[in-house]
C-alpha cells in the first residue's frame, strides 16, 4: 500500500514515525520546507519527499493530511484531478462538524475522505518535535459521514491501532466536537486564562508546584492551530466554558460562606470521577 | 540532632525517607496509627514510633509536624510542657497568616516555631504513598516571623536543600498566602470546577487526551485538608479566581466575536509565559 503523508511538522511526523514502526515501508512525505523533507529521508522515515506531491497522489491508496485545518480545503480544491480513484484520504483535524461541511461541497467523488483525529500531540511544532510514543495508548476518534465505505473505516481504524492507539472510536462528526469542546478546547483555554491571569513581577516560579506546572503545559500554545480550531467549534466550546464557570461559581460560593460540608461533598464528587477515569 | 516528625502519613513519610536519605538517623515518629508505626519503623524511617510522643518532645532539637493544619494548634496546646527548651518546631502546612496567628497565641517562649510549606505533594493519603522523590527539585517556603532565630531558619533551609529541594525562599506570611492562593489554591479549584462541569454518561474517558488528564489529575483531592486550606485563605483564593474568570471572559469574547486576533494575541502571552517559567 502507498501511502502519503501531507505536511510533516510534528503530528505528521509522528504518523510518519508510527507507520514505519508498524511495518509500512511505501510512505511518501509531501512539505513545503525543504529541511523538513531532508529530515524525514534522512530518518528513514519516507521513501521520497517534495513540496508539491501530485506525482504522489496519482498512486497514493491512503492519503494522509496533517495540516492546518483552513489549507484542507485548498488542498484538495489543487489536487482534485489529482487523486487515485478509489482510494483513501484522512486527516488529522480537532474539529469536524463544520469542517466535514466545507470539504463535503468540494471532494471529488471517487474518493472516499475518512475523517479522523489522533487524540495526541504535543505543544511544539515541526518535526524536529515529532514522536510516535505520544500515540501509544492513546485515543482516536473517526467520524464516519454516509458516504465512507465500510472497508475504508476499517483501514483507517486498523493503521491507528497498529500505531499503537488503545481505543478507536466512532461517533458522529456533531458528538465529537461537543466532547473536544469540553475535554481539549476547554483546557487549552483554561491553562491559557490560568497563566494569563499572574501578575507581573511576583516571581512565580519560586513558588509552583506540579499543579501550576501541569495545569499550564499546554498554555504553550501554537496560535494559528488553536485559534482556528476554537472559532471552528464556537458553541460547543462556549457552553463548555459556561458550564465550568457555573461550577468553579458553585465553589466560590462555598467558600464565601465558609461552607466546608459543601466543599468537601464538591472535592467528593471530583475525586470520585477522577479515580474512574 | 534529634528529630521527631509528628504525623507519617503522605508528607510526614516523604519527611522520614528525606530525613533518612540526607543521613539522619536519630528521627522518631508520632501517628495516631499503629499500621503506620510499624511500616515507618520495618521501613526503618524511624529509630522509635508512638503514639504520642511525650518522651520523644522531651529530647527532640526538631520536631516536624506534617499533620491537618487544625489539629496543630491543639497539639501545641497539649505539649506545652514537653518541648524541650530552645528546640525548634517546624510545620508543613499550605496555608501561613491566619494559622501563625493562631498558633503564636499559644506558643511556649522557649520553642521558636518556623513554619514552612514544602511545595510538593502527591493527591494519595498515607504513609504508602509517601516517597521523598516528591521533594527532589520542589520548593519550599520558609515565612519567619519576627521572634525565629537565624540559625533556626537557616536550620530548617538546610535541611530542606540537603532533602532535595531546590529553592528555598523565604518571604512574608501574607506573600505567602496570596501566592500559594493563585499558584495551588486555584488549580486545584479549576480541576474540580473541571471535572464536575462534565454531563453524566458521556464515555467522557474515550475522548480525552493528555491534557484532560493532567488538569484533573488534582481533582482527586483529600476533601478535608482542601476544604481546610481553601477556607483558611478565603481571600486570596476568591481574588485568584475572580482574576482567572476576567482572562477566561476575554478568551470567550473573542470567541463570541471570532476575533481570532485577539485570541492569537492571549496564546502568544500565554506561550511566552510558560516558556519562561
Amino acid at each position: 500500500m502507498n501511502i502519503v503523508i501531507v505536511g510533516l511538522g510534528v503530528i505528521g511526523g509522528s504518523f510518519a514515525m508510527g507507520l514505519k514502526e508498524a511495518g509500512y515501508n511505501n510512505v511518501f512525505g509531501v512539505d513545503v520546507d525543504e529541511h523538513t523533507l531532508t529530515k524525514a529521508k534522512s530518518l528513514g522515515l519516507i521513501k521520497e519527499g517534495c513540496k508539491t506531491g501530485e506525482s504522489f497522489f496519482k498512486e497514493a491508496d491512503l492519503t494522509i493530511l496533517a495540516i492546518y485545518p483552513k489549507l484542507v480545503k485548498k488542498f484538495i480544491e489543487d489536487n482534485k484531478e489529482n487523486f487515485k480513484p478509489g482510494s483513501v484520504i484522512t486527516d488529522a483535524t480537532g474539529i469536524k462538524e463544520m469542517f466535514i461541511k466545507d470539504i463535503i461541497e468540494i471532494l471529488p467523488k471517487n474518493v472516499d475522505f475518512i475523517f479522523g483525529h489522533p487524540m495526541a500531540g504535543r505543544e511544539k511544532k515541526g518535526i524536529d518535535f515529532a514522536t510516535n510514543d505520544v500515540f501509544k495508548g492513546a485515543n482516536y476518534i473517526i467520524t464516519p459521514i454516509e458516504r465512507n465505505k465500510k472497508e475504508n473505516l476499517d483501514l483507517v481504524e486498523n493503521i491507528a491501532l497498529k500505531m499503537g492507539f488503545k481505543r478507536v472510536k466512532r461517533i458522529t462528526p456533531e458528538f465529537h466536537d461537543e466532547m473536544i469542546g469540553f475535554t481539549s478546547q476547554l483546557p487549552h483555554a483554561m491553562a491559557v486564562a490560568l497563566i494569563n491571569s499572574d501578575e507581573e513581577g511576583r516571581d512565580t516560579g519560586s513558588f509552583i508546584g506540579d499543579s501550576y506546572r501541569d495545569l499550564t503545559r499546554i498554555a504553550n500554545i501554537n496560535e494559528e492551530l488553536w485559534s482556528e480550531l476554537f472559532l471552528g467549534n464556537k458553541n460547543n466550546l462556549l457552553k463548555a466554558i459556561n458550564n465550568f464557570e457555573l461550577e468553579l461559581d458553585l465553589i466560590k460560593k462555598a467558600i464565601h460562606d465558609n461552607d466546608k460540608e459543601t466543599l468537601m461533598k464538591y472535592f467528593r464528587r471530583s475525586s470520585a470521577r477522577r479515580e474512574k477515569l
